[in-house]
């Protein structure tokens, strides 16, 4: 198997060993604090053979350490619910917040193998699934996190010996499980996809680490040292500037803002007409995309004022209220702040069949973060990439992705800002911060051409959405959804 | 059926109707910024038999409803993993946050109802499960929710019809559910379980409101006055106090504070002895645990740097690492702060066979925010019988509730604050707030004492840990929880 493998380590005495393992493991204990104080949150795979000791090898880790900063979460197979999200999706869940350990007792790996060795997955499946792993680590490593993935290593003898050991006693004999034996019959079929899965996972920033758990002792002392050193190491260069991608994917052609004709606009009689249509044609998609397991994700951003709400409620007021579900984007509670930016995100995406929109979205990244100063430069930078890649995730698994920008010009925005200190029941809409916002219209102007020309990948594009005129706003948004779930209906 | 039947309106013409429906959506629409404003929870149950139209119902509710501010659930069937927590959980899990509407598509009636209907409560166990039921919803109107209880009703002629036309169409065919098809099959026996469910839990804090759904319109138009009627109700009385009820539970007399005994310790050698065997217990009781489906449940409150860090340590290092999480306790979030003040701790609960440790816990309602002003003197005088009560639960579900106080002195806290400021890894352990806590501590200690009475009940007693010896407290605790596993498995 490739991966690093630790050499030195293997050649000293006993007594030797036990002192650096003392030395290690106090290290390790005086870094929690360190952790904290610098926010970096530790991600620790430990994946590897049945009985190979990797929970042994977790109580060890976690013997010195605060149990208030730290989770282990055991992984075990999806349960129904789980694998109507994508796949990465309770993984992604999992994440330490910044300044806390998770230690993963197998993850990803473990069933991205049980996936292969049962035969579940394609070629071209197998395929995505590395490539949105790698994605998926990279992404967290770039994100500040510490990544270290152990793979714990054991001689098929050793492993018979200790399963046989747990089956002899009552009290342990609960925990083998039919795929542990089916390992000890299969071995080389493990084995290779053991190899593969690491071989196509092994890279710069998150390479594996295998470890022979053959020797009493050795095998803590092994990962207690790649701890330490990769917290070390971590905090280190931890703001170091990240090498910014080039993009991959194949973008759309679309005009700059200030390009958009805002003229056009519906009377009452064509847009109630059209809107009643359009609203019984989405109803019926709604029934085939639930039929079908096809998830729906829209996307809101646009000016303030611009009629995002009441777009978003002429599309609802025709779906099944069971099947949908808006999320109100504000800014990031604690300890969504503290975890990659995506993370609130993926933990409100839609089951197969469902529809979730958000009203504000990961878009915040690059538009109001970005000028307010709410993360660094390279942060929203990176993110252009990171978001395709994320929005490219969702369409492979199958999901309908539409991307609106609700567009006004500068006197519209005005206009409504009157018009609501002058209503009462509208009063509430407006606050001091939509004015601080609106001084900073060209700013924000420059950051959304940006965002629409980084971001309009060909499977996830945006859609500019001409709304000087709500009703012709409206229209056009709710025939947009129609036009992407019909296409992808037409797909399946 | 027992509850209350809107008899008035039934006898207005289709004329008069209309005109009241479009004046009460009105208002309904109206008062979303009221609830937003006075920070309203309404949470909306919308039971009924199988294609009764709750889902039209639910959908007609929310039309002009601001989408940014409600959530429709549906609730299905438990899962497997739902299905190794309290019953109540998934329940308490929905309930809305302070100014937000929650609607849900069935709830805990279908739940119950279908187990009745099955066979899967004992008689003892389904007056156990209306027991509960009671609780959480007085709870939650209690904490300032708006809880409206609907049934829709319909006769079985009609419900045939409509099943029957949901069958005739492609498009709708999956709707109906092999539940639907039994209650056509077996009326009589789910009349009868809906009857004794609506008897059994008709209250008056959350009355049953049973609305017959054959007339079309009719269903909607007095679902919607009952909601405009309810939010005004609600908003009217939000702060009156609510009348303490008296203490039902058995209790177990409990020593004040200051009668308790802090000269005992233990020598080093004595302390590792012991230590050693007790962790060696624990190791292997948590196996028998972890096999028989026993959830632990393991709360710690004290003063601070009585120890609870270090105790808690002792404890977990004897523990599988898969098997427990501690669940540190600070100020809650936004989201948490916004619902039912145990609602963050429902959410952690521990599924059979597991350990949830708390670190800090849900009785900072009758310590830090008693004193704080955080909360009202109605919220944490009711809190202590709303505590037994949730403890209850757990006890009656089959959980083992261990309660720490961590106890040492003035002069013992005093002494390690000063060691905690003299060495450097520990300074972080010790903040402004520790010496501000520490100038209330005779109001503190008139607290705890309370606490300790008020919720020392037979089924979750406290136990005060002698912790000026940091020895004699974590043997002492440790032991404590051995007692209480053993004394658990005995009864099994």
């Amino acid at each position: 198997m490739e991966g690093k493998r630790n050499g030195e380590i293997e050649k000293l005495s006993q007594d030797e060993m036990k002192k650096i393992l003392k030395n290690t493991r106090g290290k390790l204990a005086m870094q929690q604090q360190l952790i904290k104080e610098k926010k970096l949150p530790v991600l620790v795979l430990v994946e590897g053979w049945g009985a190979a000791g990797k929970g042994t090898l977790i109580s060890y880790l976690i013997r010195d350490l605060d149990p208030r900063f730290f989770r282990v979460i055991p992984t075990k197979a999806p349960t129904k619910e789980e694998k109507r999200k994508p796949f990465l999706c309770r993984h992604m869940q999992n994440i330490p917040e910044a300044g806390q350990f998770v230690f993963l007792d197998a993850g990803w790996m473990e069933e991205t193998v049980c996936d292969m060795i049962d035969g579940k997955l394609k070629e071209k499946e197998l395929k995505k699934r590395f490539e949105e792993i790698n994605v998926f680590e990279r992404q967290l490593v770039d994100n500040g996190y510490l990544v270290l993935k152990i793979f714990v290593d054991v001689s098929r003898d050793i492993q018979k010996e200790r399963v046989q050991k747990l089956m002899d006693e009552e009290d342990t004999r609960w925990r083998v499980g039919k795929r542990d034996l089916d390992q000890l019959k299969e071995r080389k079929k493990y084995e290779k996809a053991y190899g593969s899965f690491i071989g196509e996972t092994n890279s710069e920033k998150a390479p594996w680490h295998v470890i022979d758990s053959g020797e009493k002792g050795l095998v803590e002392l092994q990962v207690c040292h790649l701890l330490v050193d990769g917290i070390e190491k971590a905090i280190q260069q931890k703001d170091i500037p990240v090498v910014i991608p080039e993009n991959k994917f194949s973008m759309m052609p679309m005009p700059k803002l200030d390009h958009v004709d805002l003229a056009k606009e519906l009377s009452r009689e064509e847009y109630e007409e059209q809107l009643n249509a359009a609203q019984k044609k989405l109803k019926k998609l709604h029934n085939k995309i639930y039929n079908k397991g096809i998830p729906v994700i829209i996307a809101y951003e646009g000016w303030d004022a611009a009629g995002k709400g009441g777009n978003i409620k002429r599309l609802t007021s025709a779906l099944d209220a069971r099947g949908f579900q808006v999320n109100p984007i504000a800014s990031p509670d604690v300890h969504e702040k503290n975890r990659h930016f995506l993370w609130r995100f993926w933990t409100r995406l839609p089951k197969t069949g469902h529809i979730a929109i958000f009203d504000r979205t990961w878009y915040g990244r690059v538009m109001v973060e970005r000028l307010e100063g709410f993360c660094s430069e390279n942060d929203w930078q990176r993110a252009y990439n990171e978001i395709n890649e994320f929005e490219k995730m969702l369409t492979d698994w199958g999901a309908v992705v539409v991307k609106f920008w609700i567009h006004i010009d500068k006197e519209t925005q005005l206009k409504r800002f009157h018009e609501r200190e002058a209503t009462p029941e509208k009063r509430w809409k407006i606050t001091e911060e939509d004015w601080r916002n609106r001084e900073k219209w060209d700013q924000y102007e420059i950051a959304v051409d940006e965002m629409i020309q980084k971001t309009s990948t060909e499977f996830a594009p945006w859609h500019i959405i001409q709304s000087n005129d709500k009703y012709y706003a409206r229209i056009q948004a709710i025939n947009v959804v129609i036009d992407a779930i019909e296409q992808k209906l037409k797909e399946k």
